[in-house]
Order: C-alpha cells, then sequence, then structure tokens
C-alpha cells in the first residue's frame, strides 16, 4: 500500500482563518499556519493533497500555501454538517486510494526530522490497513478528545489494535471500555489530529450522514468505531507533540515550541528572558 | 487644536499582511493587528481613520476590523514610491485637519490605561502643533529609526522642540547634530512611530515627491525635517513599549508582551513554564 494523497480538513467555523496566520518554522522561514502542514504532508510523501474548505476561502489559502499552491486541490464544504461530513467531502479526491488526513488547526513538532506524519505513513504502507496517530493522555484530558481502546500488538510496543472508538469519553465510559493493558494507570489513548484512511470510511460516513440528515453533526470518531468493526484498523503512539492552534494562546504556544525545538532556539530564549527582565521593571514603575 | 482623523500606512511590500495577523489583546480578547492598532486610535479621540493600503488589500483589512470597519476610510497608494509617499496619499483625507499617524506594523504597551497615543493627542492639542513620539534610544540602536536633535521645552521634562531629524543617522552624525542636553550619554531621541501631523506636511512631501519623481523612496523623516524649520513641531518622549511585529519573531513579541502586561498575565506566564519544563525535558529524549 502506497500512500501518495492527503485531505486536509479547514472548513470549520471558528478555524477557517487559523491555516492563514504566519508562524516562523523551525527552519527559522516564515511560513502560513496551512504551509506548515502542508510541509507536514510533504515530508511523508504526500504528492497531492486535498484542502476542504468553506466556498470562498481557497484565494486566501493559495495565497499563503507559497511554493506549495500547485500541488492543491480544494474541495468544498457547501453545509455545515461537522467534521465527519468534512471530511466526507473529500470522497471523489480520494476515489480508491488510502489517505493522509490532517487538521488545518493542529501542528506537531517532532523528535525528527521526518516528521510525525512520516511515520505514520510508513506504519500504514507496512501494515496495509487503516492506521490513527494516538497518544498516551491523562484522564483529565478526556473531554478534549476521541480515544481508544484496544490491545497492543505482538511485534513493537507503540502499535495498537483498535475495537473501540469513543469521542469525549466520561471516566466512567473510559474505564469500562478504553482500558489499554501494558498503558500508565490513568492514562487513555487519545487521538492525535493524524490519520492514515481507507475509502472504506467513506462508505461509513454516507450511511452516518444520510441516518443524520440535516441535523449535521457527524463526528469522525463515530465512523472510526465502525470502521474498526470491519477492518484491521491500528494505532500508532507517538511520543511527540501537537499543538492546536485554535484553543486561546494557542498559536503563541505553537510559535514558541516551534522556535524552542528550532534553529532559533538560542534566540528566542534570550528574547524572552529580556522580555521578562523589562516587564518586570516595568510594573514597579523603574 | 482638535484632532479627530487618523492616518494608518499599511501598504509596504512586507508590511502589508501584518495587520490581518490575530493576537490576543490585553483584555484577554482576540482582535487582528489592524483592531488593536484601530482602538489605540480610538482611544485617542480619534472618530475617523484612514488606512493607506495597497490596491486590493481593502476587503481583507475591512474583513478584520471588526466593530470599527464602519469608521474605516480606505486610501490606495496606486505605486510603491516610499512611506513619505504612502502618507501623502491622505491629503484629500485630512483636508486642512492635524491628524494622528501611525504605522500599521507597530503596536504599543503603555502603562497607562488611556494608551501612547492618547499621550501624544492631549500634547498636540495644548500645544497646537505637530508632535512626534519619541524614545530614548541607545545608540547601537540609531541604524533601525529616524531620529531628533532639539531642546528641552521650559514647563516639562519630556516634551522638546525638534530642530533637526535625521533618518538612521551614523553615530558621527549622531555626536554632531542630535545631542540633546539632559539626556543620558549615548543615548538619542528616536522615532516611536505615532506622530500628529499638521496639514503642512503635505506641501512638503509634495515638493519631495516632485523631486524625487521615479526614483521614489521620500522618508517621513526627511519631511519631518523641513517642518522643523516651518512651524513649531515638538517631540514627547514616551517611556512605554514599542513593538515592530515586522522583524523576525516580533508577532511573537507582541503578543507575549501584551499577554504579560494584560489581564492573562498569570495563565501566559504558567504556559511559558510548563513548555520550557517539557521542552527540556524533550530535549534530554525522556
Amino acid at each position: 500500500m502506497k500512500i501518495t494523497k492527503a485531505v486536509i480538513t479547514a472548513a470549520g467555523r471558528n478555524q477557517h482563518t487559523l491555516p492563514l496566520q504566519t508562524l516562523i518554522d523551525r527552519d527559522g522561514a516564515e511560513k502560513s499556519v496551512l504551509g506548515i502542514i502542508l510541509e507536514e504532508a510533504l515530508r511523508a510523501g504526500i504528492e497531492e493533497i486535498a484542502v476542504v474548505v468553506r466556498p470562498g476561502d481557497e484565494s486566501a489559502y493559495a495565497a499563503v500555501a507559497g511554493d506549495h499552491a500547485g500541488r492543491l486541490h480544494f474541495v468544498y464544504q457547501e453545509t455545515p454538517l461537522g467534521y465527519g461530513h468534512a471530511v466526507y467531502c473529500a470522497k471523489a479526491f480520494a476515489g480508491h486510494d488510502p489517505f493522509l488526513h490532517l487538521v488545518g488547526d493542529h501542528l506537531y513538532v517532532s523528535r525528527r526530522e521526518s516528521g510525525c506524519a512520516h511515520q505514520l505513513v510508513e506504519v500504514a504502507e507496512a501494515e496495509a490497513c487503516a492506521v490513527s496517530a494516538v497518544h498516551a493522555t491523562r484522564e483529565s484530558l478526556l473531554p478534549y478528545y476521541g480515544a481508544v481502546g484496544g490491545r497492543r500488538m505482538p511485534r513493537r510496543s507503540d502499535l495498537y489494535r483498535i475495537e473501540t472508538v469513543i469521542e469525549k469519553p466520561t471516566p466512567t465510559e473510559a474505564e469500562q471500555r478504553l482500558v489499554v493493558p501494558g498503558l500508565r494507570a490513568g492514562h487513555y489513548l487519545c487521538f492525535f489530529g493524524m490519520h492514515v484512511l481507507t475509502p472504506a470510511i467513506f462508505d461509513i460516513l454516507a450511511q452516518q450522514i444520510e441516518l443524520a440528515g440535516e441535523r449535521g453533526g457527524v463526528t469522525l470518531s463515530a465512523a472510526l468505531a465502525e470502521l474498526a468493526t470491519r477492518e484491521q484498523y491500528l494505532a500508532l503512539e507517538i511520543q511527540d507533540w501537537r499543538y492546536d492552534v485554535g484553543v486561546k494562546y494557542g498559536l503563541l504556544t505553537a510559535q514558541l515550541a516551534l522556535a524552542l525545538s528550532g534553529q532559533d532556539r538560542d534566540e528566542v530564549l534570550s528574547k524572552l528572558l529580556e522580555l521578562l527582565a523589562v516587564r518586570e521593571l516595568g510594573a514597579t514603575g523603574r
């Protein structure tokens, strides 16, 4: 199985301007959030990228895509029927191929040059099945994520066969259905915002979208729960860092994380100390 | 003299997307850089604001102006003939009135609720003349700024009558022409990016633009040097902080400065410490 397509969703009401924001990447170059996400995909061997947008956003996106604009296909989510529906909009683009799926409001900082998506794509190609990136997450953070239950695969310690998927589980649901043998107590495997999906996801989403009707609100997690019952579907535990730029101070945190793990680390650390020193002097009126 | 008009320049080739970036202001609310600058002007009592833009940028600017979009007038700089020319483009908007001038890539953090522009406008109205905000700046930073020479006014310690203006002076020029009696040794009064100007500036700019012709590149400093020979023109020394969001990590620094002097100070300080702790653990591979 070879993965050469990626689908980035960026049509959410509160998310659609985030990919247009400018940050400085780990290499010290100024890029849009979209540009950084595109490069994460390209480092994973992706050749063609569909971005699911609200109609009208495409020109602003193309403008900030830089050198990568030529690889972009825009797919429109005409009505805001939820995240699952946004992924479904890329059905024609994906065709019969598996694809990498990233969200337009998350940035990743990896310990490795090759990036998080690269690790995920490598495993999906080797195992020839759908794989979601997951992160061992404290119970107190369950209200923010989709979480999975399953069993560790025999060959490697960071790979799990997914049996259950629950979106934002309660602690009781998590304890009853999502405990993963071998994981630290009080921790669960939560989605990292990065998946390799097989075309089977579109049939499942089509059914769920039909059931939901105009009410909308179909989650990707519900479709992934069904996917786990139909075919082999794995979770790859990733040790790297994910930053949701859509939360308050999310852009600031992501920028600091990129800078502190990149080539400008010393420059930014000293700016930070200078600023803290000046602010403290300012606070005392000197 | 009453000042109710402001002119914001935002047509520079490398600056025109900066006002569109999103930051969180001191009050904890998410705003565009443009929105924060507009509020600086409005807190100073300004009622009508002209933004000098490159043709085609106006809809993006209006979209991020939020509640203040109704107060905006867009003025077009059709050809990029320099900063002085950008200010000149607002001649028809200003008419015969004095006006506050701000640049679209600087943010200010004031010790006072009312803001830096408010202090400047207050002095300009009281003295009924042009006034530039200046900041006592180390000699080593002279290559980045326009600087002024002059004498302290008799009544207050932070007000100077400007006699000379030089854009990016060499240390020798500064020592010969810009030493200001009473200022700390090795320090000069450099522009803070904020001025109240009288309509006389347009006549001076018109002459200089004609002289420069298609070569362009007319600076505001050259026109201000001429203004100082024609009418009373003062400098107000401001103790607050200015952040140029157009330099590398300028947005990051400005965001940190806003957050650390605003209501979310404790939240951001703890995020900062958490991030530094995690990155240090990360760096050792744990």
